[in-house]
């Protein structure tokens, strides 16, 4: 799949602007939304790689994935409006990266050997701990405590890309399934307003 | 003591229960609260892996402790009424857990060559650290911060631990101590109301 | 610069002090005034080494700098109101501390053979993410976010230093450039109450 080093750049920058712009109601600075978008496009690829103990981290080892978060902040910085007014878009888009990063963090923690539940954890954490660390930061529940089906879409999504692969799969065809089937249970949950459950 | 690796999955399993139920209140979804379970059950001990270079992970190096986790969490979706009346139970066996984890901790820096002033604080760091990440998460000013002694009855009994092992009394002896002390400490500062003096 | 060690230190020593008396007016008691001491103190220094695999991190590695926390956090212990009297001077040895933790984290950064713009952030984080840290802990916006440059001025001075120090210029007159610019654009930033602009 020669698409996955690009498509990892633009799931990169994306969520470096969405991360921006997520604070545009709070009271930050140019400086502390650059920051916040930073955090959001590497938080979870980096907590992956931090627990997993490898070395050098990706946005460390390769330049690249910074200036692609240098691109989506200052997009957010010059086009804010016309950005927002792209919300549904940027949905999309996000809803496709944290489809594809959960599978690229599950590729990543199997290829460094992990057993395959932990490698469903460090899939889901690749896809949506950058939020969680960001709305930690600026002072708020994480979302994805108590909002729409998000972070366990990206857990089923892991485990059905694990368990298709045991099966012996082609990569290729398992990749499109499982981030199709996460993509499903997100727009499908978001549509019809569904959650799960609470304590109590 | 052939109990320890029994002992440290019973422990990581009661973590995982109050850190699920402690979210029952807040507007947490079913993966929310087993997410904040997880947390409080592997904070510490991650945060002084991490602290400390050691890798790997031990839940990420043996999977039983997940699967201790998840039963914790189950636990707390199927009976939360029944584990909360067990209230009482259940500070009894986190004060237990955070004696327990304390000298754990103390003893796995100890390991690893550090010197004993970072290892009494690895040891307390083992044991408080996960109900901190969890209290920053849902965006509480984290209990030990303010509550009744708690973090430093496990400081001191880390460096009771690591004097009576410099005095060379045995190991199974010097836990029990240890434990015990951090245990009575706690007890009675919850029993009498006793807090630390605050700045001003 | 055989000055270096003992400003380290002393560095170390102000941020526990500034730390520990940044959460007077919350409801911390002493041990939670002596651990955001701690986390000021460590926490942007220790963020850099893990990001980087860089161990033993530096206060596990030598013991002397636990005591320069210690020291701090005793002094804002026994003399809060005196300390509170000097929030002058404080805020001037804050401000040469960013300056001087900032160049030495992008030196350490370099010296481990990461690119230069990865440096810069290293330095800058070195500087300014212990206070984030002790924000998020106390449950506060960080500062850094909002109020008068701050993290920008370390930032700047993190790239002047990798420009200069690509020109050719010698060490030590480097650090002592950088090291002004940046305490220069912070004293100028805090006198004249200049921000940077917000989104929106």
């Amino acid at each position: 799949m020669d698409l996955q080093y690009p498509l990892e750049l633009v799931g990169t920058l994306v969520f470096a602007i969405s991360g921006a712009l997520a604070v545009r109601d709070k009271e930050h600075d140019l400086f502390g939304a650059g920051f916040t978008g930073f955090i959001t496009a590497i938080g979870g690829g980096t907590l992956r790689d931090v627990l997993l103990g490898s070395y050098p981290l990706v946005w460390i080892g390769d330049v690249n994935f910074l200036y692609a978060i240098l691109l989506g902040v200052l997009a957010a910085f010059v086009f804010p409006r016309f950005l927002l007014k792209l919300r549904k878009t940027f949905f999309l888009f996000d809803t496709l990266g944290i489809g594809f990063f959960t599978v690229l963090g599950v590729e990543k923690a199997l290829s460094l050997g992990v057993r395959p539940e932990i490698a469903a954890i460090m899939g889901m954490f690749t896809a949506v701990m950058g939020g969680v660390i960001r709305d930690t930061l600026v002072n708020q529940i994480p979302v994805l405590f108590s909002k729409e089906i998000y972070a366990s879409a990206c857990l089923t999504g892991a485990i059905l890309y694990l368990l298709l692969d045991y099966l012996g799969l082609e990569r290729d065809y398992n990749m499109l399934v499982s981030i199709s089937v996460i993509i499903s249970i997100r727009l499908v949950a978001v549509k019809y307003k569904l959650s799960l459950p609470r304590l109590d």
